[in-house]
This record gives C-alpha cells, sequence and structure tokens, in this order.
C-alpha cells in the first residue's frame, strides 16, 4: 500500500520513521506492507533518508492512482481540511493526528468518507499513546457507555505531578517543563485547558454519537492551582488532576467539563502521573475500564496514527466506522452542573466566608476538623454537592477564595 | 445471527444477560442483530425467560445450519474440546471463555477455524473485563511487544489489597473473601498461582507467536505472604501484587514467571486494586501502555464474551486472526531468571544469613539503613540483581528465610 505523509513536523516524521522501523509488524498487521511514496512539506530535506520523497505540491499526491492513504499530521484547520476533503472525494482514505480539523470539521469529513467508500480516522488527536477510539468502536462497541473521564494532556499532567512531588508553585515548574520540552513557549493551549477540551469534545461526541463543540464546554485550566492545594489534597486523601468529562445524563443530555479536580488517591486516575495520560470508561456491563499510554511524544502519536493506517489496510475499500454526527449534543449548562467544592480563603474572611455559604443555602465541611494543613493563616471547607451557578451567587457576597476546586467522588 | 451458548452456569448465562440487555448496541457493533436460539445444558431451568431455549444434545446445536455461531462458556478440557471442534469444522465460529481449553489446545483449534473459514476467539479467558487480547491484535499490532505484566488474578488482588489495607494475615482475609463470594471453596487455583499462570502462558504464547505451555512456567502464589511483609513493602515505598511477566529476551527467548512482587508506588499497575485486573505492555514505539478493568464478575467475562460474537459478526465469513501456534518457544529456565530478591530473617539468624550471601557472592542491602519497620526480632534485606538459582543454593547454607520476594524494577 502507497501511502503519502503531509506535514514532516513531528508527528510527521514520526510516522515515517515508525514505519520504516517496525516494517515487518506493519506487514503483519496490515496485511500488506505499507511504503511512504510522498511526503509533502513547503520545505526541502537534503540529506534526509526520505529527501526525495519529499513533494510540495499536493496535486502531484492526489492525482496520483498509486495512492491509496493519506496521513495528516499537518494540525490547524486549512489546508489540511482541504486536502483531506479532495483526497476523500477521490476514495482515499485519511488519518490524521489533527485534533482542531476534527472537532471542527469531523462529522463533514466522515461523510465525505462514507460517500466515497473510504475512511477517517484520528486516533491519534485524542490520545496519543492510548488506543481509546479504537477500543470505544470495537471492544466497548457492544456496551451502553455511561461516561468517560480523562487525563487528556501530557503537559498539564506533568506540570501538575512536579508541583505536588517538588511542593513548587506553577509558575515555577512551567518554566521548567518549557526548559525541557515538556511545555510550548506559548503554554495556553494546554495550560488553559483548551487541548484538553478538544479531546473531551471528541470524545463526548463518539460516546454520546451527537455533535458536541468545544466552544460549548466549560473549561477551566491548572494556572490557578497553587502549591499550597496540594497540601490539603494530602490531607484529603486526594490529588489534583486535570480532567476531561463526559457523562450521560438521565434525560439524554450529556455533562461536559474540563477542570481541575480534587481526585481520592482509590481512584484508577490517581496514579497517573508525568506526562502520561488515561482514559476512563464506564459502561453498563464491563463497569469501570481504563487505558494508559504516553499521552505526548513523537512516536506514541506516529504509533497511533501507524494503528489508524493498518485498520484501514485490513478493511481495504471499506469505510471504517467512526460515530460522529452532525447532530448537535443538548448539553448541561454548565452553571448546573454540581460537584462538591473545595473552598480555601484567608482566616481573616472566615466570617464573610461561612456567612456566604450559609446564606446560599450551602452546606460545608470544615476541613481543619479531619486534618491538619499546617496553614495557620487560612481556612479550608469541602461544601455539600452545588451547582456551579448557585455557588457562584454566593460567593459573590464573598471575598474571592483562595482556591476553588471540583471534588471527583466515586 | 443465531447463536447457541454452551452451559448456562454463571458466565454463559451473564452472556445471555448480556445479550438481551444490550440489544440497541449489539445491533450496532455486529452490524445485525444477535439472538440466542439454543442454551445447551444438562439441567433444565424452569420459569426462566430463556427456558424454552435449553437443550441437553449439542448435536440439535451443530446441525442446526441457522447457527452460525457458538459461545462456549462451560469451561474445562472436555466436552469443550470435542463440541469446539466439530462446530469450527462445520465453519461455525466459537468464542469461549474457558482458559483451560486455549491453553491445552488453542493452536490446533485456531489451525481448525482457519481450515474452515471461521474464528476461534476467546478474550474472556484471560482478561474479563480488559479487552487485551483484541488490542494485541489490532491497535498494537504494528509495535515491537517486548513485555506484558499483569495483575491477572482477582482473587489475590482482593486478598493482598485487604491484607495490606487492614494489616491482616493471608488464612483471615482468605476466609473473609470466601464469605463474600470472592473466593472459592478451594481457592487453590487462584492462591497458588495457576489461574494466572495459564493466562500469562495465553499472552506469552501471543506475543511471542510461540507456544507457551503454563506448565512451563515457573509459578509462586501467595499463601506465603504474611502481614509483616507489607509493612517492609510500605517503608520501601512498594506495594505487593501477584503478577504474571513475560518478556522477550535478546536472544530470543521469553522469560515467563507468576510470583507475587515488590513494585515501586510509581508502577502503573501499583494502584490496581481489589478484584481488578490490569495488563502494562511495553512495546517499541508506544513505549509502556496499560489496559484496567474488572477482573471477576458474571457481566465483565460475559462482556467480553459478546465484544468477541460482534467481532465476528463485522468479519462475517472471514478468519480472525489470532496468533496461537504450535511450535515450542524457548524459554529462559526458572532458576536463571535475575531479580532484586527481598530477604527477610529472624534477628538471631543476622549473620548465617549474611555469611550465607556473602559466600554465595550475593551482594545485599540492609533495609535497616533505608527505614524503621519497627520489628526488632527480624533483619531484612535487598539483594542485588541475582539468579533464583544461585540465590537458592546460597541459602541452603542458611536458616530459611521468613520470606523471599522478588522486586519489580522500572
Amino acid at each position: 500500500m502507497k501511502i503519502a505523509v503531509l506535514g514532516y513536523g513531528t508527528v510527521g516524521s514520526g510516522v515515517v520513521s515508525v514505519i520504516d522501523t517496525n516494517k515487518e509488524e506493519i506487514k503483519s498487521s496490515a496485511g500488506e506492507g505499507v511504503e511512504v511514496k510522498y511526503i509533502l512539506d513547503l520545505r526541502s530535506f537534503p540529506n534526509d533518508p526520505h529527501e526525495r520523497d519529499v513533494v510540495h505540491d499536493f496535486d502531484i499526491i492526489v492525482n496520483d492512482k498509486e495512492i491509496r492513504l493519506i496521513a495528516e499530521t499537518m494540525g490547524g484547520t486549512e489546508p489540511a481540511r482541504t486536502f483531506t476533503e479532495r483526497a476523500l472525494q477521490k476514495g482515499i482514505s485519511v488519518v490524521t493526528s489533527n485534533k482542531e480539523l476534527v472537532d471542527a470539521h469531523g462529522a463533514e469529513l466522515i461523510e465525505i468518507a462514507k460517500a466515497n467508500n473510504c475512511s477517517y480516522l484520528f486516533e491519534a488527536s485524542v490520545g496519543g499513546g492510548i488506543p481509546i477510539l479504537h477500543t470505544l468502536h470495537t471492544a466497548l462497541k457492544s456496551e451502553r457507555i455511561e461516561s468517560v473521564t480523562g487525563i487528556l494532556n501530557g503537559t498539564t499532567n506533568y506540570i501538575l505531578t512536579k508541583m505536588e512531588a517538588v511542593g513548587a508553585d506553577f509558575a515555577d515548574v512551567l518554566k521548567k517543563a518549557q526548559e525541557l520540552g515538556y511545555a510550548e513557549k506559548d503554554p495556553t493551549a494546554d495550560v488553559e485547558g483548551h487541548d484538553a477540551c478538544r479531546k473531551i469534545a471528541i470524545l463526548a461526541s463518539l460516546i454520546s454519537n451527537r455533535r458536541v463543540r468545544h466552544e460549548q464546554v466549560m473549561t477551566e485550566g491548572i494556572t490557578k492551582i497553587t502549591r499550597d492545594d496540594f497540601i490539603y489534597a494530602r490531607g484529603m486523601q486526594r490529588r489534583i488532576k486535570l480532567l476531561g468529562h463526559a457523562e450521560k445524563t438521565k434525560d439524554g443530555s450529556l455533562r461536559v467539563i474540563v477542570a481541575p479536580f480534587l481526585i481520592p488517591l482509590t481512584h484508577p486516575l490517581s496514579g497517573v502521573d508525568d506526562v502520561f495520560n488515561a482514559v476512563e470508561v464506564t459502561s453498563n456491563m464491563l463497569g469501570v475500564s481504563m487505558y494508559y499510554g504516553r499521552g505526548a511524544g513523537k512516536e506514541a502519536t506516529a504509533s497511533a496514527v501507524v494503528a489508524d493506517i493498518c485498520e484501514i489496510a485490513r478493511n481495504q475499500g471499506a469505510y471504517v466506522e467512526r460515530s460522529l454526527t452532525k447532530e448537535e449534543a443538548s448539553l448541561v449548562d454548565a452553571a448546573e452542573q454540581t460537584y462538591k467544592f473545595f473552598v480555601r480563603t484567608a482566616a481573616k474572611d472566615k466570617d464573610a466566608m461561612i456567612t456566604a455559604l450559609s446564606d446560599g443555602g450551602i452546606a460545608y465541611e470544615d476541613l481543619r476538623r479531619q486534618f491538619d494543613s499546617g496553614i495557620t493563616s487560612e481556612e479550608a471547607y469541602v461544601t455539600a454537592p452545588v451547582s456551579y451557578g448557585t455557588l457562584q451567587k454566593a460567593l459573590q457576597n464573598a471575598p474571592a477564595p483562595l482556591s476553588l476546586i471540583r471534588l471527583l467522588d466515586i
């Protein structure tokens, strides 16, 4: 099977490298050898072993009748979208690691693929090292999925892990992560939760068979988490993780959120550290299952792209299903999502905080009764389950809390 | 698709229940509805909703041209083997939860399936709630698998979790587990590691494409683990887990073992508690990935059987590959498998133990230098990496140690 790779950056060169390295395994998986015939990039790559495969014009690729599959690893919506559409319209399957494109136009692209008896697969767009989309569409397909909860971003998980381990503040760990190449120069997409948001939007869309747009998802990043929060977390026997969570409610709508959560040490996601990602799925017969792997890194993402290539090869000339649809999902409003909240306040604001909670009708526990944080200048509480809207309204009458973090209960 | 279920016990009735409950999901996964036409059992089931489907004669099933698939949930090698062979010879695919049969005759049965253009799938025989075999044959198929390490038995993991949490001894927790139905009256197969051994033998066979017989696998159970071992484990920042481990060596042979291991708290398997199972896979491009789910329970196992049914339905009239072969694996002798060992001895035997280790040329660390166990009547050491044979030989000259547990290092 001759293929083309669009974009010879980190992921694209990873894909070529995996294909070169695991030739035999890929042949056995795909049922035939997979060969990179073209690499599309604006740049040239003198002395690269694939130097002669590099082309600068997409037309060469899409007009070559030998090309049966394209791996799109460019990122961004254009020209990736146009290239993908043109390929699919010619019956050339496309696999991608491009979450922006899948989030924005996945449903349309799948329709085009289906109409042209080819496939559009995007495992690498959600969790590089975790075959979660494949699993949802095969082994878990006969299950009724109730919820999906994931640590979906390697950079933020690395930062939170280090903040906890070293007792350092966000800004210091971020700087270190940037030096080590674990965080980008402009870390906004990661630390503000935008990357995780796109991924949970795709997962939520898949489990609900409805379209969830990332813009609709309540998203909170980790920039407000401080080193002191981890001291309380330890006392509560919890850890702080940035989670994407999507859950079907009884009335058929969806609760979707990205936010830092305090999760119990006994929760299967609590042990997921550093750049690792994991997705926990709850379904009606199997119960809880979890899928764990490297969330970042050239090879892990590339391996997911290659697994999609092999799946398409195994199902030649047939549409491989991925259930993204255009029908809009009905989402529970962020203000109506109910959780227990961890609330920290300066000791001097204690009375005002207690009054605000009480006036808002929000029950709470004083954490001082459970453990000694050693931080005498503060008070900390855990509320009873309360909607975010109700809590916000109550807190309007109090000084801004030092922290407000949701609890994930099991 | 009309199917038959052989054996209406725990797993068989679970399969029927999953098919009844998830009718729509199964239809969507299989591409067609799945209907139970026959249930083979020696007993009758008056007032059961499927009472009229129960038959006592396998010939009725195998001679019915409508039957395209059989779910064998009887257990044991006979008559399961004969029934499976007869079905496959007629081109009827078989899915099973029967690890004894897969371990003993899997390769032959797969050959018969292949020759008759049907399939023999056995996801439920390894990890009920974990789609690990499916993943190894699809998403991970283009990877070079280096090792597989798993918590493969729910009963022993439950017992170890409770021993640690409560500080109780093996016998007491076992008794409690039996009362709760988490352990069988005769717990030998679980607590002596035989069940985990059959599962790692199947996994080892799959990753090596060679036949690993369970009789060849060095197997140690958890009956000798005591409550004191957990005190040292805590000091070492480790937990004790019964692991099945299979690893390819550089010369192409396999290291396979089932034994309790001291694993670091940072290891992804260390958070797997109670009846949950998990399998960690290391492969050349993806690195470490892990698959986690309920290891026991009617529905989890049944769900895995149903997932196999759907996979066969999706690939109608085609052989679905599972790579068990007849060619014998070359295994590293148990005596030559090298690990660090945790060694406990009575304080009075300290000198004899130290002399035995030193005379055997085995370096060791005194754990007393690392933490205070609080147990003054004992001494505890961790050896440098040493082969089991060398250690055993050295210990012949010392009083029997109170514990000897391998360390899993990452």
